[in-house]
């Protein structure tokens, strides 16, 4: 069964509309997602590349396209008001679900709800919730991620997607192969099912 | 009738991925296509963007992914060897092929020449034989690419493409709506058909 290396950032929205999209893509193509967060912040840094918004016009552009994409796949988007969030412990979080199996139903419901439900992912209180929200024990989670252990795991996948090449998010691999961008999608369906 | 406003610069490689199935898209949607050439390197300044390329993982990146929108298109390309090409005389001339009703045939066979076949472009020879493809006076034309009124057309084209919020090719418009890239062509499709 092949697997596909989603390295995503909460804070990016791109990365959020392709996650509505893998678990049907992984499906028909018989294959598995590792939801594998990582620090764009970093990742953008080591590639000497810059958030996209920082042209002005490509900023204005992409509220737009965020938009269409969002209709086009009949999905709820709305641009975060805390954007730019600091999403590192959320991210962290994920590695503390994904020793429970949970990575996927925790990544999904913070990706909706930067991007869906407009709450902020930084606070404490919301982590606690979507914690418990698939079945965590938020007092431990949010314990966990404090440690140099959890942090350890968000610092390696990070490390690991800049030395595979990518340069912005998602980053998605399958094998050597990257795909970079909720508009490659069909690229990574036909790498899976290749 | 609704158009679709093309701007484009020969030296864009996802430029010539649009241009090879634009017309059949025109035609699906009852469209007429403006090819409308523009000075990439002077839109990228006004935006205050930059060469993709210039990120070392993401050129790398790039030229993978122009070999698989070519494989998914089925049309014929090879990264040019005169890349990054001089390709101003060739789009003043799109502006004196308009003028007979050729501006369509111009564009292809010169993106053709320069993304499937590695021809220079930016030779006055190869220029003589691409306006005599398309049945063109070529040395008429070489002439009048060097007067004042077809310059000012490629500039006036290009200014208006950055007052109009382009910052990469290929911009395409319908309406105001601008619409940025290849992997935008099914956006395009919608609003034509809209």
């Amino acid at each position: 069964m092949k697997t596909v290396d989603f390295f995503f950032d909460f804070s990016s929205p791109y990365s959020y509309l392709a996650a509505t999209q893998l678990p049907a893509l992984a499906a028909r193509a018989g294959a598995t997602i590792a939801y594998r967060p990582f620090v764009l912040f970093a990742v953008f840094k080591a590639a000497g590349n810059d958030m996209p918004a920082k042209i002005p016009t490509k900023g204005a552009y992409l509220f737009k396209d965020l938009d269409r994409w969002a209709r086009h796949y009949g999905v709820p988007f709305r641009f975060s008001s805390h954007f730019p969030s600091n999403t590192i412990k959320a991210m962290r979080m994920v590695h503390v679900a994904a020793d429970q199996g949970k990575a996927e139903a925790f990544s999904q419901a913070a990706f909706r709800a930067m991007w869906a439900e407009d709450r902020d992912i930084a606070s404490p209180e919301t982590l606690a919730e979507l914690a418990r929200g698939v079945g965590l024990d938020a007092e431990a989670a949010l314990a966990a991620i404090e440690t140099p252990a959890i942090k350890d795991r968000l610092r390696a996948d990070t490390d690991e997607a800049i030395t595979r090449g990518a340069f912005g998010a998602p980053a998605m691999f399958v094998g050597d192969e990257l795909f970079w961008g909720n508009d490659r999608l069909h690229f990574v369906e036909e790498a899976l099912k290749g």
